[in-house]
């Protein structure tokens, strides 16, 4: 389908409800591990998703809005949240995410952008010429690959624990992606 | 690590309440979407996740504990929850699938499984000889294999929507692995 505003505003208010849901209190054997070396644990991926709040994605979107393909964004920081989260507990980063996100959201329903502004084009400094409308489309598949990451890297703590049924496990043959 | 029957029951308890924060009330361009011919929408999935409740765990954990090896479990049917959905909303099915899985770990909860117990065996028609251990563990990954897919089949409604950004997102990456 097409971009569409209301719809992506929608998905993003969400995610910090589901991850709430999902990780608050929950042990840290499922919250405190990852899938090996270099790869991110469900704390970790919650300090990255705030590190986007904070500037990443509204940021981009003023650059886009204020200065159009003549300021290229700020390369993002894909490794930052471990100095950020450092001493804080899961519940904590949860709580600071849904502040963050819940804020970011108000400014952009503020902007009350127009088909004309969604079209506006910036400059993405590995991928080029992008539009806002891509942009905001992107931050919210980028909280579901984030959600994909996470029912991953929780479900990989169990690979040996189901046994037999690992062949029908889907989730336990994604080989990541990326993240 | 090893299976852990709290851990196992502390994630089971969540999911009714992620699925609720994620997809209640979200445009039916999310939900009601698939990945194609014989895929499955976020839909589809809760009532899948709902015939599990009543047909699949439950029961044959019941079936290891009373019968052991010589009664193998019933075939589960992977697309019975077209039938059984018809009709009903996603509202619908969410508190469904909620007030199952409280029945069901209440009824868990109340085995109070000791290690000896969990080690018992039983016959799946497919996959031979499986633990009650390895199926409580199964349970726990199967709905992270559902989470993982519903994150992926609603970031594929995005997949234009996103422009540039795709190869990025690990999730408009993923094959789907059968679910």
């Amino acid at each position: 389908m097409q971009h569409d505003l209301q719809h992506t505003i929608s998905l993003l208010t969400r995610t910090p409800a589901t991850l709430d849901a999902l990780l608050r209190d929950l042990p840290q054997a499922w919250t405190f591990q990852n899938e090996g070396e270099k790869t991110w644990s469900a704390f970790d991926v919650v300090g990255h998703l705030i590190h986007g709040e904070r500037t990443d994605w509204m940021p981009r979107a003023k650059i886009i809005l204020e200065s159009g393909e003549s300021r290229p964004f700020e390369p993002f920081d894909r490794w930052a949240q471990a100095r950020a989260s450092q001493g804080k507990s899961l519940s904590q980063l949860l709580d600071e995410f849904a502040r963050l996100r819940a804020e970011n959201l108000s400014e952009l329903r503020a902007l009350d952008l127009q088909p004309e502004q969604l079209a506006l084009r910036g400059r993405h400094p590995a991928l080029g010429v992008v539009t806002l409308s891509e942009l905001l489309a992107t931050w919210a598949v980028h909280d579901l690959t984030h959600l994909h990451q996470i029912s991953r890297l929780m479900a990989h703590q169990y690979r040996e624990a189901v046994g037999p049924w690992n062949k029908y496990l889907g989730v336990l043959q994604c080989a990541g992606h990326s993240s």
